[in-house]
C-alpha cells in the first residue's frame, strides 16, 4: 500500500543515485552484500542475516572501530521485489511485539525503489510513533548516516 | 509462515466448532458480522472498519452497558484466505509503531482456521513481548473473553 507520511512523526532520504534498481535491490536483500555497505565507516556490519518473506528476520550487527558491537534486530513486513521493502523493529521476527530498545525509537523503514533513466530514484522513509521519537532519531543522524550508508551502497553495488 | 511459540509468552484458545471455516473466516473479516460477535456481551462491538491487506486497518469500537467506549486500532499483517489472519496493536494501519495502550498489553493476534470435519479447528493465538505482557492479559480474561467471543462467533455464524 503507499505510504500515509507525516512529516511530524517521519524522515525521508530520497536521492537518484546512479546503479540500476536490481543492483540496489540486491545491495538491500543479500547479507554478503548488506555486510559491504549497511553501516557508514569507521563502523562495519560484522553479521547479517535475512529471511525475506512476511514475519522473516532482518538481523544485523555493527561494531566500531573500538570493538563494540550493536546487535539489531527486525521483522519483515512487505517484500515486492526490485520495488518496495519494509520492515520494522516494533516487531521481532514471527510478528512478536518487541521490547523498546536503548540504543534507537521504534521505527519502520519503507525502502522505495523506481527506475530513473539507466539508474534508480532512491526512497528510505523511517516512520515513528510520537515527534519525540522521530526527533530522537534525527538527532542520531539520521540523514547523515543513511545518505552514508547509500553511498557506501552506490559504490558496492558498482562492484557487484 | 509457522507461528513460533513460546508457553511462556504466548496465550493460546484451540476449540473445535461446528461452522465450516469459510463461516469462521467471514465472521473475521466482514465489518457486519464482527459488530454481532466480536465483544463478550453485555459490551457490544459499535463501530468496526476493516481494510485486509498488510499494512491496513482493523479498527473496533467496544461499549460497555454504561456507555464506556474503548477504540481498539490495529494493523494487518498477513491474510491467507479461511486460512490465517494476523494482526497487531504494536503498529498502526500502514505500519507506524503505536503508543502502548493503557487498556490492553502490546499483542499481535494469530488466528488459525483448519477444516475438521463439517467444521472448523479454531486456534487464536496472542503473541507478547515478554511474561509481565502475557500474564496482565491472561488477568483481563484472555481465555474467558476470547473463549465467549468465539462462542458468539459460532452463534452468530449459524444465522449467516
Amino acid at each position: 500500500m503507499t505510504p500515509q507520511l507525516d512529516p511530524r512523526l517521519d524522515l525521508v532520504l530520497e536521492r537518484s543515485v546512479d546503479v540500476p534498481p536490481e543492483l540496489v535491490w540486491m545491495a538491500w536483500t543479500v547479507p554478503e552484500h548488506i555486510k559491504k555497505w549497511f553501516t557508514p565507516a569507521p563502523w562495519m556490519t560484522v553479521d547479517c542475516e535475512i529471511d525475506l518473506r512476511p514475519g522473516g528476520i532482518f538481523r544485523t550487527v555493527m561494531r566500531s572501530p573500538e570493538g563494540q558491537e550493536i546487535n539489531n534486530i527486525g521483522c519483515f513486513l512487505e517484500i515486492v521485489p526490485v520495488r518496495k521493502l519494509v520492515w520494522t523493529v516494533a516487531l521481532k521476527p514471527g510478528y512478536r511485539p518487541a521490547n523498546p530498545s536503548f540504543d534507537v525509537p521504534a521505527f519502520t523503514a519503507i525502502i522505495l525503489i523506481e527506475p530513473h533513466g539507466k539508474g534508480t530514484r532512491y526512497r528510505a522513509i523511517a516512520l515513528h510513533k510520537d515527534e519525540a521519537d522521530r526527533d530522537a532519531h534525527d538527532r542520531m543522524g539520521f540523514s547523515d548516516g543513511w545518505g552514508k550508508a547509500l553511498d557506501q551502497l552506490v559504490a558496492h553495488a558498482k562492484t557487484i
